[in-house]
């Protein structure tokens, strides 16, 4: 099945034609607040909320009006979900959507809405994988793959074209990497046409399948790990992505969870646009310093299907990151003299208080005291620092939990 | 000064010209989540974040050879200072800015980031405003206003004529009220071009001035009150942007401090993108049905520049709003085995448990019992009444307070 030649600059061209009028030309988006080498390419923005229906539309044009005729399964607990669902809409095929019963519920609704078939299966994704299987065969749909098939592949490639396109001057390109469609379709594209631009692969450190493959120069396989990066959360690299990036890429380098957060609130505060966290990574990798910073860069975001409510976590996450906001737990008296004597300490540093709590359950506190934890809203780790050696300097004991 | 002649179409072209290179062409955004019928003029995306750097430019590019040697001064809180600061640097004119002392540090440091003098004056706005009109006298600095000037609405008027090309087929334009430049802007170069499209203005209901000026047709100022809008917080409209809204604009309405923080959520969901309070307020005004919603409409996101911990708070109030987080508070007994009945009856209804808090110290509570609150992920309103149905039909008292 691996053969790299099966991924074309023509094909990508050909999809791209296809693409007119069904996938957005997105945006390429840049801020002096994020950085003014670093722009994005703003997939979040794009139909469906990520890159995605570029390639599962590819892949379903592609099919034979028999197999048009007998429908298309996948399995996904997010945005090939929703890609393969509004791909079947528009060329008039059924699809069937099979996501594991836990999904987010606002995901399940959304390919609901693009008027997919969706099958909630107990279990893990890989439960939910052996059954479009089982469906599949027993009704003759196409298993639409959601990343190592040479149209699907083909389909994501088109944004490199766009990219070439829309950014004229581009030195460096950074892609996030799960499977590798996305990776190896815009690596394929951008070396084509202008093989003097970097391509850079971005993993989650805690799930780097793509990149240990890369590292060995074979497929590996992973242990499983949690990671807010969602979209590329793959423990095995497709084989045709495999052989089509370590071809076509220039290196793959890894970010961690901390620096992904933080990559979500640097693009909120500076080009005003919510990713989600696979999308995050590839802004992380520059951010972060894993890259060449001195090329001219564009990051891919790839995705915005971030649930609300887990974003709201992932800010805390990311302003702790950035030293914006930090939490001091610190002995107090157990009296009201004496928590306003801490917070003038904390006024004068010119930090802002969030939130207070006191705890008196505590084996480490004594019967007169009790811990008290302050939440501050303060400038960056510089700040944090100067804070912490003042109260220590005034003769508070700082209990770091 | 009242004219409504000293603003043409011929300026707004004027302005849209001299803006080349300057300010951005932002994207008109669309996405089936928030609702088909319905396109953001996303000037969140605009340099600064926010639409001020328009008129701000074309007020300080027609200032005469000698004003422009003596300086600018300002006085902002937020997206005015910045606008200010970024033209005036582009222009090689020096600017003054004065902040209220209590401004948000990020907005300080970018306005320092564009090149603006930064004089932080405690007390409130309006001590701000004094300071500034003294050193612009001391100095000779220009005052540049934030909206009462026939530059700034040309320039801000400039979107009216982008609306026009990017979305020929538009047929009402909401646009966000604080002091009117932008709607003002807005509004002549629309009704110059084509009469037939709807210009309806939006306002926080908590400070509505120009929609009381506009509903008694004499300019009123309203009493002070809070408002997440604070882009639009104006409680006295400009007597010239005033004339020309009267004139120029269809109607005004208004939206509660929870429709904006829900139309923040709303926009984060569907375009993946961060809008400020004052520049949701558009966006909220259709999405709960203020205007005609059968119009193919654009509302004007007029900025971004929300700080990230604010945010944090506007999300969770928007959940509350839309039915997606609620708060049960119910009185158990104080042991395990309770509490596990209890979220046995929450689970079996679907719902995912965010956070628990129990209160024992209060006077509500018995010895052997306590006020246990449950903050608790929900689809929507209908979710949350049949919990609470089928909670109060399990024997259970929820004690709202």
């Amino acid at each position: 099945m691996s053969n790299i030649e099966s991924v074309t600059l023509e094909m990508i061209k050909d999809a791209r034609e296809a693409l007119k009028g069904v996938a957005e030309l997105t945006p390429v988006l840049s801020s002096d607040k994020l950085d003014p080498n670093l722009s994005i390419k703003a997939e979040n923005l794009q139909k469906t909320g990520s890159f995605k229906i570029r390639g599962a539309y590819n892949k379903l044009r592609s099919l034979s009006p028999e197999e048009a005729s007998k429908g298309v399964i996948a399995c996904s607990a997010g945005n090939h979900a929703q890609g393969v669902a509004l791909s079947a809409t528009k060329l008039g095929i059924k699809s069937v959507i099979c996501m594991p019963a836990g999904a987010p519920i606002m995901k399940v609704k959304a390919t609901r809405g693009y008027g997919g078939d969706v099958v909630l299966v107990d279990g893990n994704y890989d439960d939910s994988a052996k059954k479009a299987q089982e469906l599949a065969k027993a009704n003759g749909y196409t298993f639409a793959h959601p990343f190592d098939d040479p149209y699907v592949i083909a389909g994501q490639g088109t944004i490199g074209l766009e990219i070439l396109e829309q950014m004229p001057d581009v030195e460096q390109v950074i892609v996030p990497i799960g499977g590798g469609g996305l990776a190896s379709g815009v690596a394929v594209a951008i070396k084509s046409v202008r093989p003097e631009v970097r391509v850079i692969g971005v993993q989650s450190i805690n799930v780097a399948s793509m990149f240990a493959s890369f590292g060995h120069d074979e497929i590996k396989t992973v242990k499983d790990a949690a990671t807010i990066a969602d979209g590329i959360h793959v423990l095995t690299p497709g084989s045709l992505t495999f052989e089509l990036i370590r071809k076509y890429a220039d290196d793959i380098v890894t970010v961690t969870e901390d620096e992904i957060a933080a990559a979500i609130v640097a693009l909120m505060e500076g080009p005003k646009t919510v990713a989600e966290g696979a999308g995050a990574a590839s802004v992380a990798a520059y951010l972060f310093k894993k890259v060449d910073t001195s090329l001219k860069t564009v990051s891919i975001v790839s995705g915005g299907n971030v649930d609300i409510t887990t974003l709201e976590r992932i800010i805390t996450k990311g302003l702790q990151k950035t030293g914006r906001v930090t939490q001091l737990t610190v002995r107090l008296e157990d009296n009201t003299a004496s928590l306003i004597r801490f917070l003038s300490l904390i006024s004068e540093n010119g930090a802002n208080v969030l939130n207070i709590t006191h705890e008196r359950e505590n084996a480490k506190t004594e019967v007169h005291s009790c811990l008290v934890t302050f939440t501050l809203e303060t400038l960056g780790t510089d700040h944090i620092n100067a804070i912490r050696e003042c109260i220590a300097a005034n003769g508070y004991l700082i209990s770091d939990t």
